[in-house]
């Protein structure tokens, strides 16, 4: 039975126990009469160890076979070694070849980074990228523990829609039978409002895609997203959340994934003191803060990598700036009751120069200013008749927010460019393989 | 602050005390002096009540003012009231009105269903469907906890692919830059297969798309599928882990989802039969079941929908079908050693007509046998170079399978067509709202 089988993580439950693994070899050296194998097996590595004379030559003699990235079985007794990888060591009594690997084109030198690119599908064996998967998903799992232990109700959105939320300019489209052309969504977040007047409280959470012509480190073309959205929820209550959010994302990868940061040497201090409350500054203040520190930056403007960097400085966590000049942000954004040239808009800034992570605001629950909007962003009104019920219905203040899931990971692992937080990126040059 | 608010499904922890509730009509009624409101707040349904007399004039007279999914707050102290929807009743003391909803459009009368379709953002609002999300979202979490809580590694597949796994004719696709077409992914197998190689155990989850002209109660342009991939699992391996998965799904849905399979009215013996050992026939055997049935079935077709009818008729729980004619099935499948005519496929079938909800396979581990299975397939052979070097480097026997999340909605909520079990379904003749 597969159910029964010992994995490298499970090893600390079989000590002074023979035991049968399967695995890949990872690396392996000589030392005299000795023969040592890294076996690597998905959930770890263990040195094997076997001796000369003390098992049958032709056991001994498949060391040779072994290639890196061969398969293999082994049977052995599983010892207690602090010194090893890992904290065990198995004394081999047998070796079973399964496959024997072609050279490997992945060696531990140095390679270039589309070379390794063009080899996704190998380089994930690697221990570093192996790393940011196992935080990757850890990650996920906590975004939907988070929300599903809260009372958040799971609303996917559709990935194939009718029109555009934010620009049309950088979509995906497909023909779509004899009804015209689909695209695909950016933000399941129109559909998230409909789903919050349906059940209060709920997230959407799935691969969004943006066509942008950007080249930069922090751009995919397909990224994944979670978006909660909360009737009844203005734009405190929406920062309340974002904050209790964060800290619960990173508080659990700090606690869970202390081998993978280890792999990562992740510096931890700064993702230490992710705690509530995160600081909250106006977009008033922001501009402030960039001029004290003699930047040029004009009141009105959005804002840009350096000057999220430039703010996130300012702090020891990440921050909230909130209300945005309307002009910069969505047509769906309410305005503020205070100030009309305001949107109650809040974006979060991760510190350490990774920028925005979270975009969130209270949205326009008003149906004639909503028309309004629709009208000034020249929006057919005839796609958003649907989106309007929500307010002609039942409206009720609501709000919420999008975290990207491979910024996150940026920055949670303190990783360089995104292309190495999702298993196959997808970027302007990139669709392989 | 929002998180402390009190909602409808935690009602029993403030019996007694005087809460402050948010929510939408869904209906009133009037009896005497007596005026009853029932509440919905996306976490349940409760009735409020209040007295003329009992309560300024002034507040009593709101009453009149709310319409159908009208937006209110109460204030009001809660009883235990079993004759009750929900089990409590809240004699109110004050009523604030947020918003007055227009005529809603959707009322206790029958409406067609092309009619409910067009106003999928309001008609998630009741009650059935209401049940069928909360059901999707048990049944998608019940998925997650299954393998996270297996040493599974989550490895998201890619949307945007550059060449497809299982024939060309019914894919999406979209201009992708300079690198020419992109086509919506119909399978994360292979990439799963590498996740496999990486990490053991892995699952992907999320949405796939076949642009089929298939206008049946089964067919869904955009599904959300799992498919979890494992090394060194041969087909029975395979089977067990399907057959714990499928006792896990059900026996969590039975057990957490009563009251949603409740309003379903959905008759739950057949899945309480669903336990470990599920009965295991060969491709041979189900044919024949066929003929003893006095149906016509050639050996070497495909089973179709009626075909899986009467097979699944004959077993009071899913059954699983094994061993296939090699060609009505996929390249990548590993031939059987005892017949190569056969491959090593399962699919899974549910009873009562739901046919199948899992396919699955152990793979073709040997370089050379796949290769020639392209040539067969006329792929092209460049495009998969990258899947021919998981048998190149550290090849092992490995197996997986799929389970689509919405025919599985369907079948544990009892539903007659797909198109109720997605908040936003998308098919040939619908891409709205």
């Amino acid at each position: 039975m597969a159910q029964n089988r010992v994995y490298i993580e499970n090893l600390s439950q079989y000590i002074g126990q023979e035991i049968t693994l399967n695995g890949w070899l990872y690396n392996k050296r000589s030392s005299g009469k000795i023969r040592f194998l890294l076996l690597r097996d998905g959930t770890g590595i263990v040195q094997c160890v076997m001796a000369k004379g003390h098992i049958p030559d032709d056991v001994f003699a498949k060391f040779d076979q072994l290639t890196q990235e061969s398969a293999f079985s082994i049977s052995g007794k599983v010892k207690k070694d602090e010194r090893s990888p890992g904290g065990h060591e198995i004394d081999l009594t047998d070796v079973q070849v399964i496959s024997v690997a072609h050279e490997y084109p992945i060696t531990p030198k140095e390679h270039g980074v589309e070379f390794l690119a063009d080899r996704r599908h190998l380089w994930l064996r690697s221990s570093r990228q192996h790393a940011i998967m196992r935080v990757r998903h850890r990650i996920i799992k906590a975004i939907r523990d988070f929300f599903d232990g809260r009372g958040f109700t799971l609303i996917d959105a559709p990935i194939l829609t009718p029109n555009a939320v934010e620009g049309t300019t950088t979509l995906f489209d497909t023909e779509y039978f004899d009804l015209g052309k689909a695209f695909l969504t950016q933000s399941g977040q129109l559909y998230g409002e409909a789903g919050a007047m349906a059940f209060g409280k709920i997230y959407c959470f799935g691969p969004t895609f943006r066509a942008e012509k950007s080249k930069t480190r922090r751009h995919l073309t397909e990224f994944w997203m979670v978006e909660p959205e909360m009737a009844f929820y203005d734009l405190n209550d929406d920062m309340d959340l974002a904050e209790e959010f964060l800290e619960h994302i990173v508080q659990t990868v700090l606690k869970d994934c202390e081998p993978e940061l280890k792999v990562l040497e992740r510096n931890t201090a700064m993702l230490q003191n992710v705690k509530r409350p995160l600081p909250r500054i106006s977009y008033d203040e922001a501009v402030e803060i960039l001029h004290k520190k003699g930047l040029q930056f004009e009141w009105g403007g959005d804002l840009g990598a350096p000057d999220e960097t430039a703010i996130s400085e300012q702090f020891d966590r990440p921050v909230m700036v909130h209300r945005y000049p309307a002009k910069v942000k969505a047509f769906y954004m309410k305005r503020d009751p205070k100030n009309a040239e305001l949107a109650l808009a809040v974006d979060v800034l991760a510190p350490e120069g990774y920028g925005e992570i979270i975009g969130g605001s209270q949205r326009e629950d008003d149906l004639d200013k909503l028309l309004e909007r629709i009208k000034e962003h020249n929006l057919p009104q005839a796609a958003f008749e649907w989106y309007l019920d929500l307010r002609r219905y039942g409206s009720v203040p609501h709000a919420g927010f999008g975290l990207g899931v491979e910024r996150t990971v940026a920055w949670i692992c303190g990783l360089d460019h995104v292309r190495e937080t999702i298993p196959f990126p997808r970027m302007i040059y990139r669709l392989t393989p």
